[in-house]
């Protein structure tokens, strides 16, 4: 009854090679079960006997015996004392139409929102950090030892708290050691109440984009923009307006109705211009009078080179109408995966249930870790002799690309931030030395798909995760293939 | 110029209670700032010289140094060399009016997206489980020393990998130990590639809902129905098709046309019970004639009692029409946040696409040292060991309920989970037992709430987490109360 064409099947199933290892019982047992769902083994057939099949395939007993236990214990075959296995009554063929299997592989049925989100691009960040690339943190010279440590203090203090779910707003230890350090050093008006500790400033970005707006609604934004921050807007279909930025940043007298308004005022990205107290003011005033939200995106206001950081506009304005975002993937490192909002009073119940429908929490342990952090003054250490480092770097890369580049390159220094915008020489093709850098070791980050229209061609130089020396060599070899292009 | 009533404002600003610490200078600062804004202090208007604020305010002439130069620093104020210094010409009156604002903080101007995901309610895990809370898993058992060792390894070989950004769709050698894991122990048809690593199966389900449906788009699911899962669909705006669940599990023969099926076929959650194979494949049937999603959440699968786990129904199906979740939370400890999705081909871009402008990536530590976990067979054995535990926590009960509280509860033992359903005997009020039992340290998950509608009374009580002389305490303390109400 198990004729020899079922034998080959299964001959075939256990040489065919596997992109992931399978046990031996399991691929014989996987191959019967195929045929009885293929109808090549139908209902009431029977099994031959296991010695039987053992000899034909070349295994042990066992083996077989192992596969038709499994395939028991599945519901798919009965076995009988004295007469053998048989395929289950329970068993019947699975109908498929290789014409639809195969338009379901071409084209899976998204929905509609899901078709939006696909073209609106997803995001890659910089991995491994090559230079030039823009954006990462210096990572290795963040005190790693000493972090173990204090993880170490709290796996031991709290074990259950660090291994069990917490609290969907985040762990009150790191809620108000961040209260306390945007008020001391941004200028903010925080409590550790108003504070929603999140994994990143993408979903901080994604919950605004969501809770905020509804699709089709009015959001202003800078022109040139930080690519995740459109992405996400553009995924929850709103509709989008740009607003043009110059030195003294977003130009505020072209505000005009919308619900919303994204803004990074530290260091506008990519410009790195500060917007100033003047524009602060009237987006302010903006958004009380359009009772519009102004979302602060303050990614990585610690580093500011020349005098002190400007406050933030969460803080002039009470916090009554800014959401303000922030993170510590810039000031620490991004594997931590910790960024935060900073709400009025009135949005933390509804972002708060949002976050936890949409991912449940944050894990506990880097926050408690983190909180240690800061209160033991390490985060401000540690941000105090970064922002030296990248000072230097910063200056380092200037003169490099004025000395070594400067045929090619015009770079605008910013006073602060991880990155230099450089405009290229007319004439070069902005994409093709981004695909002949790449090849050559070099991430270059395009200027001009930041911009809503007609953007310049250039480039974001990353500047902070890349030592002196590395940049030397990177701009040599950087300047030879622009001498060839 | 500086009057008396502006004085008194400084200085009752200075003696505010504050809900977190700010500098004293940074108080001056923003004290004048705030009169600054609200029209109190005008633009040219002059300030006081700083020792005379000093004396007045009796604090330090520094201390009022640093609250102007950071007011100038900010662009509040101009400093003329004898002359002293002025409001900025910059600086202008916020407008405020009362009525708008405080409207605006008791009523948020949320999206409608936004109202309706306030409305489905937010989650809200067990965090310090005490008895009953289900749901959760033993977390004083896990090898903790082993695991801080293999993270220690992990930072010490690729310091780079873990401190940085990760790809979004999980690291490589992540995905492969799931994959080899799910096709040796699960039944699936599993490839790395089809691996795309979440911080949990809320995230998964979140996904699911968003990029499969389309808003008043049908989904069939189980009733009673795991609340995460339900908050979650109702949060994308689906249309909820409710199915009954009976021992063999969701009644097939009542499947309908919709775009997607919730199913928990290991161990329904709540009923505890197993899909049959025969169902299984209905299901699978159903998916292929309709072109719909089956959306198998398999959360905690690995631990089943009598025999071996089912397979799922993702390996039945070739993975063609069915979407399979998986997590650590319940097999490891909720703490770590990994989730997965093992997804059709098809679908491996767009789900990745989402999740990176969702939250960009997990973090990547808890990745490569959980990778490592895996192939050293940690994992296996961890499971083996908690399979253990957990047998004989409900095996003890299973008892207890019997023994103790026959009288008020009757048990449905699962065959696997880490739960156990109890119907609560004819007219006692359920939630007035949750209540009342919250108050002497017992958690209650009430099953009623879990049903679409005639939810029958009783609860889901959790063994897992609770040993069973904090089983025993808390049986005699509920038999006191049962029988007191």
């Amino acid at each position: 009854l198990f004729r020899h064409a079922l034998l080959e099947s299964v001959k075939a199933a256990l040489s065919a090679p596997l992109s992931a290892p399978v046990p031996l019982y399991a691929r014989i047992q996987r191959a019967l079960r195929q045929l009885m769902l293929d109808g090549a083994l139908p209902a009431a057939a029977s099994l031959p006997a296991a010695r039987r099949l053992a000899q034909s395939l070349g295994v042990s007993r066992d083996t077989v015996e192992a596969a038709y236990a499994a395939l028991h214990a599945e519901g798919f075959i009965e076995r009988r004392i004295g007469s053998g296995s048989f395929v289950s009554a329970q068993v019947k063929r699975l109908k498929t139409d290789k014409r639809r299997a195969q338009a379901a592989t071409d084209a899976p049925r998204l929905s509609q929102r899901g078709q939006k989100l696909l073209a609106s691009g997803g995001l890659q960040d910089v991995l491994l950090p090559r230079p030039f690339a823009a954006g990462v943190p210096e990572t290795r010279l963040f005190p790693l030892p000493l972090w173990q440590r204090l993880q170490r203090q709290v796996l031991k203090e709290y074990p259950s708290r660090a291994l069990q779910h917490s609290p969907p707003q985040g762990v009150e230890e790191l809620r108000r050691a961040i209260a306390a350090y945007l008020n001391a050093e941004r200028g903010a008006q925080a409590t550790p109440e108003q504070i929603l500790i999140l994994t990143s400033s993408q979903q901080a970005l994604n919950l605004c984009a969501t809770l905020l707006l509804d699709a089709g609604e009015r959001l202003l934004l800078e022109d040139p923009v930080y690519a995740g921050a459109r992405k996400a807007f553009a995924a929850a279909a709103l509709e989008l307006v740009p607003i043009a930025v110059d030195e003294g940043g977003l130009q505020t007298a072209k505000l005009s109705a919308a619900r919303a308004l994204y803004l990074t005022p530290s260091h506008q990205y990519p410009s790195g211009a500060t917007l100033t107290l003047e524009r602060r003011l009237a987006a302010i005033d903006w958004a009380r009078r359009e009772q519009a939200w102004i979302i602060e995106d303050d990614y990585d206001s610690e580093f500011h080179y020349q005098g002190k950081p400007t406050p933030c506009v969460q803080g002039l304005d009470g916090g009554r109408r800014t959401v303000y975002i922030g993170t510590f993937s810039k000031s620490l490192f991004p594997g931590l995966r910790i960024g935060y909002l900073l709400l009025p009073p009135s949005l933390v119940a509804p972002m708060t249930a949002a976050r936890s429908l949409q991912d449940g929490h944050s894990a506990a342990l880097p926050q408690l870790t983190l909180a240690r952090f800061i209160e033991g003054g390490h985060f401000a250490a540690h941000v105090r002799s970064m922002r030296g480092v990248y000072a230097t770097r910063r200056d380092h890369l200037a003169q490099l690309l004025q000395s070594r580049l400067g045929d090619f390159l015009h770079a605008s220094v910013p006073a602060g931030g991880l990155q230099m915008p450089c405009t290229l020489r007319e004439g070069l093709d902005e994409q093709a030395v981004i695909s002949a850098a790449k090849r050559i070791g070099i991430d270059l980050q395009g200027l001009s798909s930041l911009y809503a229209e007609d953007g310049r061609s250039g480039f974001l130089l990353g500047f902070a995760a890349h030592a002196p020396q590395e940049m030397d060599a990177a701009a040599a070899r950087l300047a030879a293939l622009l001498r060839r292009v």
